[in-house]
Order: structure tokens, then C-alpha cells, then sequence
């Protein structure tokens, strides 16, 4: 099986790296950047080291290859995938888009694919590539994804179908992402506020011991159902710390735009005076929409 | 021992049940909004159930008291506390602050009593009160902590001494607190846009998964130090979510703030290029003083 792929960044290296080790001798990459002063070494070095053949353009790219990964950033995706609607001649391949694109985006692709007869995977891979290599753990959904399975399982990939179209993995990566990366920003705030105060071991072993705990669900169940019965206070505290915040001139946007959810949690409730609890967050987010 | 509070709303009412239990007689009450339509009928039901006494002044409620617990609304507490001051004649007790209010309102209040010759503790509160009563974790600082523990200890309730001055015990819970009410937040976030992709399942099973993996410290560590390794990349793919986001008509105001935190880490990092890895968070902050 010929595997090749587009953008050879540090994904597509760590993916290529493994399936090498399952086997697949054919290997092939083009990546943009191959003439760059410096990162053209990189994708050099790593092509050497991996036994994948670089090649110098999209045409020789999509010559005779099975399963084409197209990992290039996000910004990147409608672009490249233009470029290569633009090369396809009677060629038949699956174009499986590793990016972290938008749901539109690998929804427009799909589209582009569609009208030259090329099966489409919207792949999102949930997990760090260099802890992973193509082992990672992907969601995958789009045209291509039942074939995509049945040809890459035996390699010990790891894909799952999620959703009905183009653009359902990506979500899931994505929705993800709001989270893992929020969390950064959280830790980032809390962090830099309990430095500035000389407290952050106290801070730290005091919230060591809320949050080992429960489990992740039960975590999130217990503040989310609690913060539904008692926004408007939790808002109103949250004043303090974003105050503290200030006199010790740190960044409280993160704090602020937390208060703001909460707050308008707490105008969300006042219009269901019906309901006075919650037995778990779902019942909470249904408000939203009613 | 005569313990009097001074507001009785929720948090008092739990430490008066609680206390009450472990055999304190004579307990007191007074509060702004005893005679309020609809919040008066609750404080009155409150006191009975509890055998509180209420009383009409704060006059009153500081005769022959020894520990006077203030629960009254972070807002409130410099009004609060002018008004305890003007009716000290040569009373003395230990003046407990258990308000969320700021480290720099925690010292004002100090000040103010140290003129009175009377003893402060900045009390914060570091657990649900409901599930706790009087037994909730109490870190305290301020002029009076010694003799607060040493008075209340035998009675169960859980004080430990932290930091030097009054505002450091109020530094805890506020810093705290960013991190317990962001994660709501966060949550919120996270889970409407989820739920308007219909992909709460894989998204909440996927986040599982990381989440339960290790504990909170560990996950911290992992992640702090990871993201400032990887910050300009990953402030760059919540780009996409953001744009999800926006897609989707969600408030985006979180996640933008977790990606300017993220490119602030990258400014910082690249400010010291002799840091190539990082053991522990405590390391990455370190680059914010330098």
C-alpha cells in the first residue's frame, strides 16, 4: 500500500515513523517548505531517518498513492486541498485531512472532493503524536471513513467513526481543545496570581484535594449542576478574585469572561423558575436551548 | 463561650448548626435584613431551628460577646466593619472575617480594629459549608489566628495558620477560587458547543479519559510544562475552536482569553531561549518575574 503524505511536519513524521514499523515500505512526502532555509533541514533529516522519499510537488505526490494524509496547518487546508483538485486527473485515492480545521472547512474540502470522485476522511487525532506515533486515537468521519478503517485497522491504527459527516471528528477535536487549552489558561492565571501572593502551595494542595477527589464526570456534574443552583452568588465572589487580581496587576480576562458565563447562567435559570435542581449537567445545558 | 455572628445568611446559619451541636449555649445573631420581606421570614425560621438569638443592633450583638464571626457579603465588609468600630467602647473579642473579600480589604479591616485594641482573623472558608457546618477547612492569618485556634480547635473546627499578615488566609480562597469557578466556566463552554454539534458523548469520553489518567498535580505539571514548549502552536490551533465557536453563534470570550494567555507564554519563553525544557510548572512561572 502506497502512503503518502502531504505536509511533512511534525505529525505527519511521527505517523510516517510508525506505520514504517508496521510495514508499509512505500512511503512518500511533499512539504512546502522543503527549501527552507531551516526547516527544509528538519524535513530532510526526518525523511532520511524514516526511509520516506520526498518528492518535489503535488502531481508526483498523488501518482499511484492509496491513502493520502494532507497534514498541514489548519490555515493551510482549503488551499492545499484546492492545489490538489487541481492536479487530480482519473487518479483514485482516499484524502484523509489530519488538520485541526474548522467543521466548515473539512465540510467545503469534502465538497471540492466530491465533484472529482475522491473519497474523503475529516480525521481528528485526539491524542499527542510523539506518546502515539499512528497508534494515536482518531475520530474519523466523512466519505472515506468506513474504507479508511478497513485499510489502515490491519496496521494497528486506532480509528473510530464518529458522527454522520464532514466536520463531526473535527468538532470532537475541537470541542476538546476548548477544554485542554482553557485549562491551560486557567492553571496559567491561577498560577501567576498564587506566585504573586506566596501561596501557591496552599493554593495548589488545597485544590489537590477537591479535585483528586471525584472522577472527571462526577466533578463536572457536582460544579455544573451546584453552579446552576447558586450562579448569581458564584458570580458575585468571582468579583473578589478578579479584584485582587487587579490590584496585584495581573491578566484577569480569563476570571472576567468566567464570571460573564456565569452570570448569564444565573439569568438562564431565573427564566425556569421550575426548575429548582439538577440531577446532572445535561439537564443544565438543556436550558440553553429551550 | 459566646459566639455571635454578625450577618445570618447561609454561612452563618451552617456554622451556628454546627457549633450548636458540639454544645455552644449562647449564640446570637444579628442581620442587616431581619426585618426584609422575603429574606427576614428566612433568617427568623433559620434562628429558631437553630436556637440563635436574634438581636436588633450591632450594639448589642458585641456585648459580652467572645468570638464575633462577620458573614456578610465581600461588598459589605469595610461598611460593616466601621460600623462594629463606632460601637466599640472597651469590649474585647477576637474579630473573625469569614467574608470573601479582597487580601487589601482583609488589611484595612485590621488596621481599623488595631485602633480598637481588638484581635483580627482573616478567615477563608475552603469547602462547602453545607457538607462541612463548622468543620469546613479554615485557613486563617491576621493578628488574632492563634488565639482563634486555640479557642475553636476543641470544638472541632478545622483552622490551620497560614502566611503572616490578615489577606494572606483570603489570598488562598480568592486564587482558589479563580480555579474551582473558571472550571465552570470552562465547563459551560466546552459543553455548548458540544452539545450543539451533538457530540457531548465522544467529546466528555474523550476528555475522560485524559482527565482521570493521572492526578491533578501530575496533569499541571504536564500540561504547563508542555504548553510552554508547544505555546505558540497551541495558542494557534484554538484559533479553530474560536472559529467553531463563531461558526456555531457561541460566546467565545474563554477560549480567547486561554489563547492571548498562551501567546503571552510564547513571548515569555522566547524571551529566554537557554530554557529548551521545563521539570515543573513552577519553572515556566519563574520566567514571568524574570
Amino acid at each position: 500500500m502506497n502512503v503518502h503524505f502531504l505536509g511533512f511536519g511534525e505529525a505527519a513524521y511521527e505517523l510516517a515513523k510508525g506505520l514504517k514499523e508496521e510495514g508499509v515500505t512505500s512511503i512518500r512526502a511533499y512539504d512546502v517548505m522543503i527549501d527552507h532555509e531551516t526547516f527544509g533541514q528538519t524535513i530532510k533529516e526526518r525523511a532520511e531517518q524514516t526511509g520516506v522519499s520526498l518528492v518535489k510537488s503535488i502531481k508526483e505526490l498523488i501518482k499511484e498513492v492509496n491513502v493520502l494524509f494532507v497534514a498541514v496547518p489548519a490555515s493551510k487546508a482549503v488551499e492545499v486541498n484546492e492545489a490538489v483538485c487541481a492536479e487530480i486527473q482519473n487518479e483514485s485515492f482516499l484524502y484523509v485531512d489530519v488538520s485541526a480545521s474548522s467543521p466548515a472547512i473539512k465540510q467545503q474540502v469534502q465538497q471540492n472532493l466530491e465533484q472529482k470522485h475522491i473519497k474523503f476522511v475529516d480525521a481528528a487525532m485526539l491524542g499527542p503524536l510523539p506518546v502515539y506515533q499512528h497508534k494515536v486515537p482518531i475520530a474519523a468521519s466523512g466519505t472515506g471513513t468506513n474504507e479508511f478503517i478497513a485499510k489502515m485497522s490491519p496496521l494497528h491504527m486506532s480509528i473510530k467513526a464518529v458522527g454522520s459527516k464532514a466536520g463531526d471528528a473535527s468538532a470532537i477535536k475541537l470541542v476538546r481543545s476548548i477544554f485542554m487549552k482553557g485549562l491551560v489558561g486557567l492553571y496559567l492565571e491561577t498560577l501567576e496570581a498564587a506566585e504573586a501572593y506566596h501561596i501557591s502551595d496552599e493554593v495548589i494542595s488545597s485544590l489537590e484535594e477537591t479535585m483528586n477527589r471525584q472522577p472527571f464526570v462526577d466533578t463536572l456534574n457536582r460544579l455544573v449542576t451546584g453552579s446552576a443552583v447558586h450562579a448569581e452568588r458564584r458570580a458575585f465572589e468571582l468579583n473578589s478574585s478578579i479584584a485582587m487580581l487587579q490590584e496585584a496587576g495581573i491578566n484577569s480576562d480569563l476570571s472576567h469572561a468566567s464570571k460573564e458565563r456565569l452570570v448569564e447562567l444565573a439569568g438562564i435559570v431565573k427564566n425556569h423558575p421550575e426548575k429548582e435542581s439538577f440531577a446532572n449537567w445535561k439537564e443544565v445545558l438543556e436550558l440553553y436551548s429551550i
